[in-house]
């Protein structure tokens, strides 16, 4: 009958480690608990119906944002560009945009796309399956900028600074992940100021993000305020957070490129407060998008029966996107009856999902099937 | 160690009644379910930290959306009005364009914001205290279109449809709400096409939507399609939802206009998983915002000791707009230790916010004071 507040565990800190605390997994049967659910509220997905845009508009485009977006004064706004280079510079809003742009389309999935699907759940942004969006991005290939200012021999990494600030499992910190010069220098890899033609909003990094296309969502690192030439390989919080491992002993696998998914556009109309889906009778086109940032999709497979039997569905051409995702059909003659609908992508390195995923501590890169039951009435 | 289908409740599902269960509380210590995190992932409230912008930008205001996202083609798009009137009218896009246009600021509030915090929780869209948004509406009065099609004698209610169909409770439907005719004559409330200066995004309602300002978000009907005039009080199936009562057995009262509320934008920077907020010694400006759709807001507390002591906040004029949240701010001298900041808003009708919220079947209207747990460290 009453109201609390807002999360009793920190209600009587007095020090980061009181408020800031380990990751953990949940207990067997452990609901998603309240801070989850204050992630869930402020780091939306995409509503999966959204795949019928080739671009995602701007607000249901995924959101990941690990603090506070920060305001940033585009006047007042500079780059630095300095570390390990011969030439350090600071670039201003105007200057930046005065540069030769390029534009990428690109698909953006979140490391943890999946997570509260893994059991036990690890504890952190509780995402289904809809961490998810593509956007073309305008901006200035980071290589001009760097050969402008010239990588000194014996670079190793290029660190990225944000201007979001805030604490992690105790660290005090600006939001940093890095890239090896070699990455650094791939020509599609953007200073990006413009998101489907117009600035960037707020939650997607104004005035300037990196944009780095194949890699998941935490390498494209949003307003930034600085890009540091490193002569050792650089192993900040977030390169260390952001790794496949079993426990917290292991250093773990980094993760970098983002692993092949297909997604369906949930058939029918929805209930409310299930989501489950609901068709009636009849030819019924099943459609989707299917991407990766590992070897490019060249097919996708459905199945109408939760993955007994499979189908070859179309695939749309890339259409020269090769970081976009691709749509994908297939009819189904849907018959009275509970259905489970389920689609996964295959590379041309042959690399597609499983049905099961396998766990690990963060709950990053579960690419399992998307699978979707679908009630068929009677007609 | 492994992935399940997406809501096993209804994976066998062949009927209306299966996939669509009736409303309920959660146990004690029930956590979030899976499908009230699928709502969340969708539906997403506004980051608190935006409140530092008079106007939202359209993808971090609040979203609740009951189905799914509806296309809408704007080129074959009309609406209809008709039922009770003397001349029945068809209205494409450009021709509700070309007609005079009104801008109102109108701060927006989901209904059952402030659910996930009562206690039992009443399972449906788990809002924190995060589901608001304002932005600038442009549209045309309704009362101009209504006049034009001529209100007859004897009509009573009119019906609002939207595009978006789904099923609720087993009810199979399009959206609907409806106002009475004296509320759907107020100038204040439009048809309307633009949200801050663009058109609708497809989330917000695109092509068009009724605004109707002061009220809770569920009567602000989207994607628009017809309007009827009755002889005769509606009560459809989102007339019946969206009231408080203690039991479904009671017709409860309807939920009409927006209970006043103020919000702290969260000080200092944040934790990660907890949310938790952190300052260091030394002034530190709270500042947030505070809203009424029923008397004008006339003043806003603050309390630093969780609601012990209270001191008045400065309140900014509300610039001619009625129906917009107003800043507030007030300076806090933060000295190491453990703080809840808490701010309630009081109205020119001598209405504040509760400490407690009373708990309602389906969670609505749940005002109580904003409670932000702060830790200021040592210097």
């Amino acid at each position: 009958m009453s109201i609390h507040v807002c999360s009793p565990l920190y209600a009587h800190a007095v020090s980061l480690d009181q408020i800031s605390t380990p990751s953990r997994v949940a207990g067997v049967d452990e609901g998603v608990s309240t801070a989850e659910l204050g992630l869930a509220a402020r780091n939306h997905g995409m509503p999966l119906e959204a795949m019928r845009y080739d671009l995602t508009p701007p607000g249901l485009h995924y959101l990941l944002i690990h603090y506070d977006i920060p305001f940033v004064d585009p006047a007042t706004w500079s780059l630095r560009l300095d570390g390990l280079v011969d030439r350090p510079l600071t670039i201003d809003l105007d200057t930046l945009k005065a540069l030769p742009a390029r534009t990428v389309r690109s698909t953006m999935e979140c490391a943890g796309n999946g997570r509260a699907r893994l059991e036990p759940r690890p504890v952190s942004q509780p995402w289904l399956v809809e961490a998810v969006g593509t956007a073309e991005w305008t901006g200035v290939p980071l290589r001009d900028v760097l050969t402008a200012a010239g990588v000194s021999a014996g670079a190793v990494d290029v660190v990225f600074t944000g201007a979001d600030h805030g604490v992690e499992r105790g660290v005090e910190q600006d939001y940093q992940r890095k890239l090896t010069v070699a990455e650094a220098l791939d020509p599609d890899v953007l200073l990006a100021y413009a998101m489907n033609g117009a600035p960037l909003a707020p939650q997607h990094g104004f005035p300037v993000r990196l944009l780095v296309p194949g890699w998941y969502g935490m390498t494209n690192v949003k307003w930034l305020t600085r890009v540091e030439v490193l002569d050792h390989e650089f192993n900040g919080f977030q390169q260390k957070a952001y790794v496949v491992r079993q426990s917290t002993d292991e250093p773990g696998e980094p993760i970098t490129r983002i692993a092949p998914r297909a997604l369906v556009i949930p058939p029918g109309f929805p209930d409310f407060m299930t989501r489950g889906r609901v068709v009636r009778p009849g030819l019924v086109t099943l459609e989707g998008r299917a991407w990766s940032g590992r070897a490019p999709v060249t097919g996708v497979e459905v199945s109408v029966d939760g993955g007994s039997t499979w189908s070859s569905a179309a695939l749309a051409p890339d259409g020269g996107h090769r970081w976009a995702w691709r749509r994908w059909s297939h009819e189904w003659l849907a018959t009275p009856g509970a259905h489970v609908v389920t689609a996964r992508a295959v590379t041309a390195d042959g690399e597609t999902q499983p049905v099961e995923a396998p766990w690990n501590r963060g709950g990053f890169v579960n690419n399992a099937a998307h699978q979707i039951p679908v009630t068929c009435l009677e007609a």
